[in-house]
This record gives structure tokens, sequence and C-alpha cells, in this order.
């Protein structure tokens, strides 16, 4: 593989699973980033990564990464920063392992997301997080750091929160998912036990929906961050998509509101400027469909690239004061190019200098 | 077909749809009733029902009914009670025609299920609901009768509110719904529509939804039906599920209540005997499943032989006060069997003698 | 449990997975067989057969095993004839071992199948192949025996080519398989690998369906079994349906034949009747359709309890003599359903007195 | 409309079907051709293309197009070139008469592809059949022509047979399709019919693919075209698959010739290199995958974008000579792509000058 001297050289750990999958396949032809080293487990290391890797993605296995040697997850690696996409439980060492060894660590996993000196980011709603980093330096004495992505269904369930919490404070969210199965990565679940079926549980993924949201819609204040006080009731399905979460929501409001103020709201929200000049930023972040069947899995989760959320079906609530439903693609903005949206924020923002 | 003079003759309207048929397979050999007329629209009228039906469900169309003569879907026929599967649109006027000519009519339309003396009917939630047959009688001034069944999903959601309605009261219900594609009848939605899929609406469900509980959990009172109190807000999606609806519910109780005392009280409700003894009625009328994943539609359904509703997964609520998840077969409890359920009933109480 | 004296005690190896389960649901009211002991794997024994296993099947698990205690898969168990439901590589040595200690062993596997000595058997087929059994007392030196029943989707094959073989001889087939993902067992393929996919490999699969309708097929003589001399073509693929295999042939015949005498044939071939006696057998071994779109595995996989086989779309072929299509249902007359009528022919015949 | 005056102005017919939709997508930013009309039936004429068309496709429809309003398929249009995708009995009048108002017709349609003076055409491999033009010309006495391209399965199965007939002669073919759903357009089949199923039948396609191929790899003479004597056993069926056609074939060659010879002759075909230079062509026309598993249709249909066939699992055919799998995408390389490729060879020949 040819490297070009003028990219920064990034690791993909977790490199042959379905995320570090998507990692590869978003790097192919990054104009920042370059892939430069893979990490598997030890199952994997010491192989070329086509030998240790069953490609699940459409389209093949990019040549530039075909032949490269898998890794172990350690540092030392000819690389500035690292993609993590390792399951929770490993993560948790790794990351630190990196971060000590001065590394800037851009993680998938859910390992150090609640951590109160760790920023859980997306660029849009929260790049102002990026200040807990002092924190963080400063409590951890690490030379390198981390940043973190939510969960998938939390992505597609914050922008319109953001919108809503900004312009008419959020009281109360109770919010049902329906999602994908890749959610789950690959193999994931058998063909036998969701097709036709609807499966009313993903382990440990309500109490993320009811915490996310509230940290990622948190006030800085000091150099920490305020948890949103609005409280947030979840309820999680798995559903036979391949890929796309649909999200019910039911919001309460802190001042009464016309719905259809909240709806120009909603469609005119100011996204940040400087976000959308990212490489992998969509034009638009939020999209409002106005037709009252969608927005729909297979017919909006690729919208911008996977990148942005498209919501929909904006009506009262006899209960709390609206409704509405999110769609966001839980392999793309939910996880990898999630990540890779925050990379390209702390390059922009001078933390990769 | 050989006719048995001790059975009850009925006949079938819409005969050639898929409830229809659904009411055909079922009254295949009952013990009380034998179908001694289908009816339906002019373009199947007058054919042998074998040419005129293109038949859906699995096994084979009864031999009983292959050759019988598809009428048009006017009185008088040979029978005492009409199981109506008509679109409500042509329903509305039917069967009050029916009605009129001193027919009873068990029907599964939504035409007359609004109207306030005509019972929408579950034996096991609101037998004493018949008593609106009075008011019905001195309204309209028929010989006959209406009796209706409920939405599928609202039979799903109304089994589990009964009992905390009864023994706590109820407030407040958000429920999100993820409904069959059968619902939809046949042809229904196109393959490539629904899968890899998820539709956020089905046309006039969640009206439906707001209503119908409240109704089914009247009180009579003065020989009228009081709604139940409570505030309904629903949300529906088409999922690529062939049969059984899942529903998760939010539920404000009127009274502090322990979550074990719930849950005791859900498995230990005392379903009226007299309803087990019908043909049609399940031993269990409800299925508090105790594993954490469950109910799921594929594993559920057909439970009591689709008679059954199934929930599961009660838990607090941190916004109202308690969550759960019911399955209900739609095309069995929700549809053609709870019809004839009522029928059952009808005949138990003397309404054919 | 309560043991029924007058049942002849039965186990089941492989009792946790999906084919062992099959077994349990069989056998939970069979008229001359009972289950006593359940085997599974080192990981399964010792625990209560509810604690080993994960029931996979609609309804719950019989009552009556459910506090079964898994044995390991060794002789001895108090019981006379043994299912065995493992996978080929270990059912090598463990049948044989039963076969060692006086059982018999009715096998579901590969592992005997092709032994010269041992019955590969569908009681409609190949009843005059137990003769084999005397074979294999003399070659094995064992009280016990073993049965084998064949690939499940040679069974779906084998019923028109054994009428075709007997009335008009059969020179050449090229079979097509488009087989179910329960084939595959529990887990098998994940959701993400089959959804909106077909597989055109199953691995091993080819040469069984080349070999085996030639031992089926074969004829007694001298006690020992000549193959078939048909040359036969496979190629199988994997679709997204849940249970059911469809099979597309084109048959070359030894001796000219009209179509229309092919078709006679295939409808009025007279299986044997004593067979249809059996507890476990169909009415119809084999059902031909006369729609052209059937059969098909949703509509027609279920016929006869699972145990018929459907076929259809009989035509002449421009390059072989005829074509047809053969729907089986796998995991019923194709494994579980297939063995247990295979021990009910040998109660039947007085190997089991 | 902002219209582009270098750009061959083009219209499309049938434009709010399935394929028209696809020809409108793929035409959005087509480098030589640019859609400025659109035609559909009645129903629609007279109407915006956004008020007359349900967008099926993913992404929204092209914004160009949305006010556009729809015409009646009748000359004249301000256009050079017709894109006809109209069903084939409405098709048979509408094309001749756009042919004899002199425009050049690329039709997706088979109202014409069995006339003795009308190219089928897949430019790489029978681009010579152009030269039927002439015959058009004189036969029919029109200043306009019809071109045509092939069914979709057609299309998969032709690929691998051009190499094979040109190199070593082919002599049979039986093929047997598990094809993908939107090859019966929208709304095509219900969900409830084809999920968890195969429908082992597609009215008229059998016959389709036991003559096209014939025509298209037969030889001109003289301006004539003399079919391929091979014959072709066709058996189609229908799969739960969206997009994706796979085809297993068994092919008798006219001479004996070892498999890896073939492998060799169908990795290294040499496909014209005039045709690669087409906007709308691939790099490969075909893909000859190695690994035993493939081709699938959910990972290799978008191969090329969708122009690309793939094939793999050559092996020998223990009756005929060789076996393989070939996939095709039905509404790209099988529909709309496929006539755009033959618009851009009609143009790079100078029929459009």
């Amino acid at each position: 593989m040819e490297i070009n001297h003028n990219k920064i050289k990034v690791a993909v750990l977790g490199a042959t699973g379905m995320v570090g999958q998507r990692f590869i396949q978003l790097l192919e032809n990054h104009p920042w980033f370059e892939v430069a080293a893979l990490a598997g487990s030890s199952r994997s290391a010491g192989k070329k990564y086509k030998d240790a890797c069953r490609w699940y993605l459409e389209g093949d296995m990019p040549a530039a990464v075909a032949d490269m040697q898998v890794l172990p997850a350690v540092p030392p690696m000819p690389v500035q920063l690292v993609f993590s996409a390792l399951p929770a439980d490993v993560a948790a060492d790794i990351e630190v392992e990196f971060a000590q060894a001065g590394y800037t660590v851009c993680s998938n996993s859910s390992a150090h997301r609640y951590d109160e000196d760790v920023p859980i980011l997306i660029p849009e709603i929260n790049a102002d997080h990026l200040d807990l980093l002092e924190l963080q330096k400063s409590h951890r004495d690490w030379p390198g750091r981390i940043v973190t992505s939510p969960n998938c269904t939390t992505t597609g369930a914050v922008f319109p929160l953001k919108v809503l919490e900004e312009l008419f404070g959020v009281e109360k969210v109770i919010l049902v998912s329906m999602q994908a199965v890749s959610g789950a990565g690959y193999p994931g679940l058998p063909y036998l036990s969701i097709i036709d079926n609807v499966i009313p549980l993903i382990g440990g993924e309500e109490k993320k929906l009811e915490l996310e949201p509230r940290l990622l819609l948190g006030k800085m204040n000091g150099g920490q961050r305020i948890s949103a006080p609005m409280i947030i009731s979840a309820q999680s399905n798995r559903v036979a998509v391949s890929d796309g979460h649909t999200i019910c929501l039911s919001v309460k409001l802190a001042k009464p509101t016309d719905i259809d103020e909240v709806k120009e709201a909603l469609k005119n929200y100011p996204w940040p400027e400087d976000i959308k000049e990212l490489p992998s930023a969509p034009v638009q972040p939020m999209i409002v469909r106005e037709e009252e069947d969608r927005p729909q899995p297979r017919l909006d989760r690729s919208a911008g690239d996977g990148m942005s959320i498209s919501i929909g079906r904006l009506r009262p609530c006899p209960i709390l004061d609206l409704r509405l439903v999110s769609v966001v693609h839980n392999t793309l903005r939910g996880a990898a190019s999630g990540s890779l949206l925050n990379a390209e924020l702390l390059k922009a923002r001078g933390y990769l200098d």
C-alpha cells in the first residue's frame, strides 16, 4: 500500500467486525485520514486482513487493506489517531492504554462513554463538549485523549430533541424504538429468531437511551458538563430491518407551544455552518419529511450518505405535548460515520496538529 | 353439502376476503354454527365460492363451501346469524338492512362500532354491554341486532388495561404498536413497500386506538354506556410481520401501586368462568410471560389457538407508572375468532333462541 | 413425569437442538412411544432440560420433559429405542455404542447413512430395505441396530422419483433446490446473511443429493442393496424461507412416455396401505397439485401435518423428458417426523418386540 | 428545468412505473442525454410528474422532473429518442407510432423483441445485430427505428453463454432462476404472497428464456439474424429478494473441454473495448467470483453500478458438461440501464446524428 505522507495516519481497532469494516470502507478515499494499521483480537492478529476478515459489506474489501497484517490491539502503532470499534468489555482497558501512550482515540464503544471527563460527542449537537478534554487531561494525566460517540438510537433521538430543548425546553420524553438487526453486529441475530417477528428487548439498551441524550444536551459550566434535567422513558424493540432505526417519540415541553411553531423550528434550525464543512458532514443534519407516512428506514436511512437524520409525523400528543418519528442509519451516522465525523472535528479544531 | 339441522345456520358476508376466509375456516367444524350462505361483492355473486375466491390461508378451502354459490349481500338468507367481514363503507348500510330484516349481525367492521347503542364487545371484558341491545332495540325499532368487535390492536391493549382499570384505575396510556401486514387484508401491502422497512402510519388507526378501549372499559349505567375517562395517545407502525400485533404500553394508574402488586394482579385476575366454556374461548384469556424477551409475535401469537393475549416485560416507567408489552393474533382474536366468540356469547345468553 | 408402562420408552440424543426439540414435540402425545431419557452434550448434561435448552418452536416446551435431567449421550439408558439428532461427527461413534449395547437407533444424522449394511429408509419408498438389518447383524455382531433417514431434500425429491423409476425407469435427474433456513439448525444463518438474498451453496449437500436417491431406490438382491443406476446432478441454494424446501427437477426416463400418462401415474400411484396405518403416516404421501403456481413452501409444507410431499408444475422438458417441482417440510417429513415414522415401521414389523 | 442545448433530448414512456423511474434516476446527470418529456397513461397525463407518480426508489425524485407535465404517450414530442418502459400490450402500437414518426425507440418491453427485423441488443454481446436496422428500414419503411433489450433473466444468463458459445459451442442449457420481486414491478407481489415463500411460476417467463439467448447469440448472415441452434430448458421461480436475479445453469458444450480451460476462458474473455467507453458501461461486463458461495444477489447485484454480471461456482456437471451460477441486477442491467446502454451505443455508432 502506498502511503500518502500528507494524510494523518489512523488505525482501526476491532477491524474485522461490522463497525470496523465500515470504518475501513469510509476511510478508503478519505481526504484527511489514511488507514496505516489494523488491529484485531488474538484470533486475527498476525494474519493478513483478507484472511482474518470475512467481508460483510456490499462491494469488495478495499484493495489497500487486503494484504495489511492485522496487529494486536496494543500501542505503539505508526499512527496518530485510533478508531475503536472494540466490544465494550475489552475497550475499557485498551482505549486507556492508547490514550496513555499519547494517541487520540475516537471510540464507538460504550466503555468510557459515561465518564464525566470524556465527551460523548455529535459535532452538530455539542461540539462545545470538547472542552471536557481539558478536564480529562487534568484528571488522567495522559498525553492522548478519548472522545466517544453515542449509541445509535440515541443519535436518532437527540437531533430533534436538541432543537426542542434549545428553543422550548424538554421536560419528558417517552420513546419507543424499532431497531435494525445490524445494530447487533455480525453474526448478530439468527434469521430464525427475527424473521416474521419483533423482539421486545435489546439488552442494556434502554438504560443507555434514558441517559445519553441528557449527557449530549448537557450544558458546559466551569469546564464541567451538567446533564440536561429531562426525564426519559425508553422501550427498545428489534424488528426485521437490516439497517436504519425508527424511533417514536412523545415529548413534553417546558412551555406551551403551538405545533406549527415547533414544526417551523425543526425545519429552520440553524445547524452550525462550520460543521457542514467537515468532509463527512451532511448538507442537512436533519431532514423534516412532509409526507404523512415518512420517515421510513428503507427510504430514508441513506439520506445524506447515511448522515442525515430524517424526522416526520409531527403532531400533538393528547398526554404529553407532541409526537414525532425519527429515522437514523445506525451503522453510519449511528456508528462508524459518527465517530469519523468526531475525528474530523478534532482535526478541524487543531487537536491533531 | 349436508345440512345439520341441529346447528344454527349462519352466513358470512365478505366471504372471499381475508377475514371472510378466516370465518369459513373457523366455522368448518364448529359445534354450534354451520355455514349455510356466503355473500360477496357483485364481482363474486353468482359464482361458485371456489371460483370467486382465491384461498389465502394455509391448508385447502373447506370442501363444504367450495361449491356453494356466492350470493349478493342482501337479505333474506336462509340463516339466523350473519358474520360481517365487509369493508366499513359498504358495511354501514348492509348491516342495517340485515338487522331490519331480523338477523343477528356479528360484525368485524368499524361501521357501527362507535354507535352509542351498539355493543363493541369482547366477552371476557364487557359481556355486560350486551344490555345495550335493549337500547338498540328501542332506538332502532328493528327485530334484529348488531354487535361489533373492536379493532385488532385495541383487542391486544385492552386485556391488560381491563385488569389495571378495575383494580387500580387507569388515567393515561401511551401506546406504540408494531402491526402485522395481514391487518391490511389481501393483497394489502406490496412486498417492496414493507420488506426491510417500517411504515410509521396506518391510516385512521390511531383514532380508533384512542377511543375504543374507553368504550370497552366503559361502565353501564341506566342502560347506557359511560366511556372510561382515561386518556390514550397512540402511535401505529406497520412492520414486516405476517400475523401478530405487538404493542408497547406506558400506563399511569389512578393510585400509587407497587410493580409486584400489579404483576400479581395481572397474573391472577379472575377472568369470567362462564366465558371459558364457550367453544372458541381460550383457557387463558391473558398469559403473563416471565421471560424478559417475551412476548414475541412469532412465538406467542398462536397461544390458545390465537385467542390468548400474551403480555410481558412489566416494569416501572420513569414518567408514567409502568410499562409492558402485549401481543395479539390480529386475524384470530383480533378479527374473525373474536367475532365468533361474540356470536357464541349471544347464543349462550339466549339471543339466538 | 408419570410413566405409562404400556408405551415403549425412548430417548432423544441431541435433545436441545432444533431437530431434538422437534422429536420431543412430536413424541408428546405419541400413542406408542414415550420419552424416558434426554441426552445432550457435556455442556447440557446434568442440567434440567428446561435450563439446558432454549426452546425454539412455537408453543411451550412440553411440561413432561421440562424437569427431566439431561444425560450424557452414552448407554445405558432406561429405554428401548434411541432417536439420534446428533451432529454427524459425534453421531458416528455414539450411534455404534448404542447399537453395541443392544438399542435400536433411529438416526437423523448422516454418519452411517451410506454404510452398505444400514438402511436409509422412508417407509413408503423402501420398507423392504429393512432386510439390510440381517446383513448388519452378521457384519457387526451387535445386538442392537441402526436405521437412518435421508437428507431432507432427498426426501422431497425421492417421492416422485420413486413413481417414475418404478413405472418408467429414471436415467437422469437434474435438480436445483431452494432450501429453507431451518435446515441449517439453530442459530443457523444470521439474518444479515440471508435476508434479501440467495446463497448458492450448502456445504456437502450436493454430494448427498446425487447419491441418496440412488440408495433409496436401490433394489434388494440376495440380502444386499444394489443402487439404482440413475445419474443425478444437484445444485443447492439457500433461500429466505423458514421451513420447506422447494426442488425443481428435470428428469430423463428410460422409455418414451406421454406427459399425461406420467401425470396419471403420479396421481394414482398405490402407496402401500400398511404404512398409512402407522400413527405418523399421512393419508396422502404425495399430493399432486393442479394449480399452475403450486406447490409453494408456505402453503404446502404443512400438508398432512408436514408429512405429505407436494408436487406440481409437471410439464415436458425440451432437453430431458419432463420437469416438475416438489416441496417437502424439511424439519418434519425431512427430519424428525421421518425418523419417527421409521421407528413406527420398526415397531409394526416386530423389531421392538 | 434548464435545458442543455448540447445534450440529446429524450422522453420516457411509462414514466411513473418502476422501470420508468429508474430511467429518470439514471438520466439525472447523464453526459449525453437529457429528459425533455415524460409520458404516462391517461390517468397520469396532464398532471405534474410529482403528482402523478409515487416515487418508489431510494432517494428523492430528481428536482428537474418534479414539475414536468406528464404527456400522453403519443408523438410528437420535443425529443430525438424515446425510452419505452411501457407494458407489452400497449407498447406494441405506441412504439410503432413513434418509429413511424421518426423517433429512435429504445424499448424495455417485449412487444417487438421477437420481430425478425428488430435487434434484441446487449452492446457487449451482439452490437453487430444493429445491422438488422437496415432490414427494419426496408421492411417497415419508417424514418425511425426500434431497438429492444432482453428480459432481465436472459441478460444474466447470456453473458457466460456468450463466452461458452463463442469458444466451445453450446448445445444444451438447463437453467433454473430465482428471481427478485422487483421484476414484477410495483405494486407487484403482495408481501403476504412471497414472504417466507417461493413461487415456482412467473407467467410467460420460461418461454422468453428458452428463446431470447438464441436470438442474442445468433449470427448475422446477409443482413439477417440466424438464431443460435442451442436448446434451452428454463424453470423460473420467484423468491423473497428485492433486486437481483440468481440463475443456476447446466450447460452441454459442443466439444469436450476441461473445466479449468473453461474457467480461464470466462475470466479472460476480451469484452469489446469500444463498449467500455460508453458512459453507462461497466469496466468489467462479467466478474468471475472465486469464493465458493458467490455470487449472491445482495452482495453482487450492485457490482459495476448494477451493470456487471457476476458468475461463480463453475464446476463439472455429471449429466451435461458444466454448472455455474449467475447474478444480474434485474432493474439496472436487466432493465433500465441496459436500455440506456443500448441508446449510448446507437449514439456512438452515429444513429442519432
